[in-house]
């Protein structure tokens, strides 16, 4: 059996002795999605510490997003849920400079689009168990945990439904959002320098069904680095860029379709 | 900020604007593990046909093996279980070839040695959930499950224990396990091709404190496409290679030790 | 502290030295509620062997319902998911008979629900595993499992949603639907004989904001004794009640209110 | 089918209708346990508050246990965690008194032990998520959370270990322990007043292969109302009980045997 010959006509995915294909499409429909949304103005100089040289913040939001995705059709209509940490940036080294979010983190609750998110587009995503968001009334709340500790909170308060005329604007040109990371593999052993590292482009287009504005917050708490060694220090980055002032959040229901079609990395 | 400067003397790992490190040492302890371990002889040309043509096969034996693995150190202390299936091979294109086992598969029930094997041995990781194993008297089994579907089972009857001489000679030149796999990163997007494929060397060491016979059977349950869109052909591969002879098992408890500092991809 | 007193007005729960209140209401709102429901007629000499003699068989019917309940008020929000086998009675010991379903058994996967209904209500309430339904397209299916082992599927296809008429007929009276149980509290100790003992009723009102029809089917999968020693039982007397001709199901969205405060003990 | 008749010679649980056989026995290995145990002096007065009146205190302690529990045969060589806060007492009602221990509360992590303790014993178990003791060298600890919020934690340093001497005699007299507790089963629907309520007498057998001191300590978070409905109460009660001094714990491995076949109602 070939796995080295790299002209065969397949993309394969490990174990790469299984699971080989002729690469086509790539759009995965997601059917169902609830997602919360809030976002804060921070500090440039402490963000720009986070992001790479050849993206341009456009505004120093930090952006968090939740979101439960229902009837995934590439895992056979399960589910699974996201916490997007993300800021606006424009990418500078194209020939026109490319809008969308720059992910500092992705927390996912299963782990086949972590590995698939993380080796086919370099997003920057790790596990933590979401509880699926709670409601009593116009209040929603979700906690992001690991092994029992919650080490993000967001609060919500569900405002004013959009008119139809805003939905429409939200839904306009497909309502893509262009999500950028940073695919880096390591060389294997005690080795410095990586075996692959570039900048990476993957859109996501959504259609909203309904759309209300949110007020609230989120709250953050490090945990130790015994409790979660291979974190901590992340959480510890993210607790550390002070929320100076709140944006109106969103609360948001519809369909994604993930355009891994329209992936590439960047040069 | 910058990462794509590969000269910088670090390592990094997704996120990778937050975790970077000058590599060193990647030796580690897992203080008490207890491993079940069960083969039969199979077809040699079908699992050829799985196998990459630098390894050659040392005998037709499909090796499945159960872990729970306590006290992982890198992890805080904390836990988790592999179930493996390997074939015993030498490597062929070093100066001297290189005996081990190559993994067909390993499922995990936790995300981050998933993603850290993947990315940094090429150890074909994939996620499955396994409640730890049941115990009654010398009956010992285990059962494998993707979303409340058990698609491999082990049951063990565990018999006589090794004598002390016995259990000197698994545990000489460090109970040493050479595992081989293979790293394969796509391209990203719908193009053909690797963006990095190559065949990975990847030690283990192990000091086992007791040390019993096993005899015993697997049973693989194919499950519908729908049911595990992302699996069901790998275990379809699986159940499809005959169970001919079994050969005795074991029941071992000890620690291991990961040796990441001797890993290296192979030319 | 006094537990012993029983006329000092309050009602209490294990902990009972830390749990007790002035009993009052018992109307607890579920906001968001997802059911889907499928039937079938069976023997009705072998399904008149699990119901006590106090109820009158309406029809020798299996229902099979499966709910994920949402924003669940006396839970802060939170969810919980029920797969409930009932059969349409009427109980027979009051002056007037009155209608509703008896339960031959309950899951559930969450224990605070569980104890709740035991001991307070005499719903036969035992736990299961049970991921969330899957929707691919017009089909849902649900699968219920314990420690990786599936028992119940349910695999159903959407159809015709019901007219608003139709929609104003399942909501009239409250949409109220009433459960029999029997409450059965053993003796302490390697004695025969209750403790206590006694047929209940609890009423559940139903609010549908939309409802289609369904076609389908389950499928039993009884577990091997070891491998589920509490309940294979159960589920070997269900899987034995003959499928003899499936009812139309239904798809249905809406809220609920448990009506403890109308629950009680029957004569 | 009659569940009605108190005199069948059957006992049985719910559901009652499926569920029944001749009371025999009761006695449950459990065959591998790993415990930790830790201590603290705390008010009397505050702690008599929840001591029910026919227990008399023998001395004002808080015993924090966690145990894990594997190869309990009763469920098919399967495991479950239990956490527990007890306090030493004796029974004053009984010609003789009675030594033991009261529970304040028991969380366990899987629901069938839960319910039959409630039900058959008067245990007041309630659920929490516990993840696996964690080790790192000497040091132990142990985290137990609702919904991915942690409200226990016990955090233990491993002494000397005990001779034999010291081992004999914890195992003597079959190493019994007595526990206490009180079943109260409310009336149904909004009415004042117990149907059931009664201290239980419920010892439980165990050999314990070895014993290490340990010291250490325990923290309480008590939760939000929101955040966990059902028991920040009962968790706020037991934070509110001040440490006042430690006394030195325990780090314990062996088998336990309950025995219900001792088990009574107290009078």
């Amino acid at each position: 059996m070939r796995i080295s010959d790299k002209d065969d006509g397949f993309t394969r995915r490990m174990p790469a002795h299984f699971r080989k294909w002729v690469p086509a499409g790539g759009i995965c429909p997601y059917d169902d999605c609830t997602t919360l949304e809030i976002s804060y103005l921070t500090d440039k100089k402490k963000l720009r510490s986070y992001i790479p040289e050849e993206f341009e913040i456009a505004r120093p939001l930090v952006m968090v997003m939740y979101e439960k995705c229902n009837g995934v059709q590439w895992m056979g209509g399960s589910q699974y849920s996201v916490a997007a940490v993300s800021v606006p940036v424009s990418y500078q080294k194209t020939k026109e400079p490319i809008s969308g979010v720059y992910h500092l983190v992705l927390w996912e609750d299963k782990t086949e689009p972590i590995i698939g998110g993380r080796e086919e587009a370099g997003m920057p995503k790790i596990f933590a168990d979401m509880p699926e968001y709670r409601r009593r009334g116009n209040e929603i709340s979700v906690n992001i945990s690991h092994e029992g500790r919650t080490f993000l909170e967001m609060d919500l308060l569900i405002g004013r439904a959009y008119t139809p005329a805003e939905l429409v604007d939200v839904n306009k040109d497909n309502g893509r959002a262009v999500q950028f990371g940073w695919r880096y593999i390591p060389k294997i052993g005690p080795y410095p320098g990586p075996a692959l590292s570039e900048a990476t482009y993957y859109p996501v287009d959504n259609t909203f069904t309904s759309v209300s504005e949110c007020t609230g917050s989120v709250k953050w708490t490090v945990p130790g680095p015994h409790d979660h060694p291979t974190q901590y220090d992340i959480i510890a980055a993210l607790a550390d860029l002070p929320a100076k002032e709140y944006l109106p959040g969103s609360y948001r229901r519809g369909s994604t379709t993930m355009r891994m079609d329209l992936a590439h990395s960047l040069p």
